[in-house]
C-alpha cells in the first residue's frame, strides 16, 4: 500500500480521512502520538520541519498543508469526479474557495478569538466580519461551493468550516450549519468519522 | 481581451502581474484606488465581500486570492509548462509549497512581528523558526521548488518571499536571497516590475 497518512484524531489530519474516503484509493493511517512529541523527532522533521500534521506519504512524495494534500488526491485520482477538469472554467471557483479556508478562514478566526490587534488591509486575510460575509456568499444557494457539483474544495471549506462551529469559532449561521449538515450526511464523511473515533479510543485519547 | 485583473501596485495584485506575465496570455489590469476606497464600493463587493485585491476576472468567472488565481492561470493555460500534469506525482510538492505561502508564511510572518502570543500547535501555520527552516529546505539545493523545473508554485512562493525580504519581515538567510534572485532575473518578472511602476507613476502613487 503505498498511502499513508501520519495521523491523530485531533489534528488537521482528521479531515484528510475525510478527503481519503471521497477519492476511495487504498490508504494507511499510522498513529503520530502528538501528546508524545512524534512531530518533533529528527525522523518526522525531516520529513516535515514544521513538525505538524497533517503529513502524507504517497510512494516517494511527501505532502502537506492539508488542502494541498486535498488538491493532490483529487486531481492525481479523481480528476473530472471531484476536481473539475484543466479546461473548465470551475476550476478558479475550486481553486478560489480551496485556498480561502487555510489562508483567510483560519487566521481571521485565530485573530479575532484571539483579539489580536492589526490592520486588516496589511493581512491577507482582511478582517472576520469580512470573512464571514464571504463565506455566506460562497455556500450561498448551494448545495455546493460549485452549484450542484460536489468537489474536493467542499471538503477543504467544509471540514473547516465544520471545525470552527464545532469549537463555536465562528457564529452558526443557518448558511453555514445548512451547508455543513449536507457534507456531514455523506457516507464518506461519517466513515471518516468513525475511523478517527475508532483511532481515539485504540490510543485512549477518544 | 477576456481577461481583466483588478490591479493597484501596492498590494497583493502587483505579483499576479508577474504571474501573467509568465503565463504569457492577454489581460487588462483595471486600476483600483485602494487609498480612495474603491476596493469597498458595492460594486466591488458584489465581485469580492473580501473588499480585497486581487481580484481576475476571466469572461464570467472571478477569482480572489492570489495563489488561487496562479494555480487557475497556470492550469488553464499552461498546463505541463508552468504546473505539472495531473498524472505527475511532482504536482503534490507543487501544491505544497504553493499553499505555504498563504497559509503559512504570511501569518507566521505577520504573528511574529506583531509579537502576538498563541500556542504554536493550535495555529495552521505553527511557529516562525519552523516556518523558517521548511522554506529554507523547501528552496535548498534549488534552482526551483521542483528542481530543474520552474513552476508557478515559485511565483507563488518566491512573490511572498521577495516581499518578505524587502520589507525586512524575514531575514535574508543566503538560501532566500539567491532563490528570489534567480526569480526576479527572469524576464516575465522583470516586465512585471515595470509595468507595476509604470501604473505606479501613472497614478502618482509611485
Amino acid at each position: 500500500m503505498s498511502i499513508v497518512l501520519y495521523h491523530h484524531p485531533h489534528s488537521r489530519a482528521a479531515n484528510v480521512v475525510w478527503m481519503l474516503e471521497e477519492v476511495g484509493v487504498p490508504y494507511e493511517l499510522e498513529y503520530t502520538d502528538l501528546y508524545a512529541g512524534s512531530q518533533k523527532t529528527p525522523e518526522f522533521l525531516a520529513m516535515n520541519p514544521m513538525g505538524k500534521l497533517p503529513l502524507l506519504k504517497d510512494g516517494e512524495l511527501l505532502i502537506t498543508e492539508g488542502a494541498a494534500i486535498g488538491l493532490y488526491l483529487a486531481d492525481r485520482y479523481a480528476a473530472g469526479r471531484l476536481a473539475p477538469a484543466l479546461d473548465d472554467p470551475a476550476r478558479g471557483t475550486y481553486f478560489r474557495w480551496a485556498l480561502f479556508a487555510p489562508s483567510v478562514v483560519e487566521p481571521a478566526a485565530m485573530s479575532k478569538m484571539s483579539n489580536w490587534d492589526y490592520k486588516p488591509s496589511n493581512a491577507g486575510w482582511g478582517d472576520f466580519e469580512s470573512m464571514l460575509r464571504s463565506l455566506e456568499a460562497a455556500v450561498t444557494p448551494g448545495p455546493y461551493l460549485l452549484g450542484d457539483r460536489f468537489s474536493m474544495a467542499d471538503v477543504i471549506l467544509g471540514g473547516t468550516l465544520g471545525y470552527m462551529l464545532e469549537f463555536k469559532m465562528i457564529e452558526a449561521r443557518p448558511a453555514f450549519t445548512e451547508y455543513v449538515g449536507r457534507l456531514t450526511a455523506r457516507e464518506a464523511s461519517q466513515r471518516a468519522e468513525a475511523k478517527n473515533a475508532a483511532v481515539g479510543q485504540e490510543h485512549g485519547v477518544g
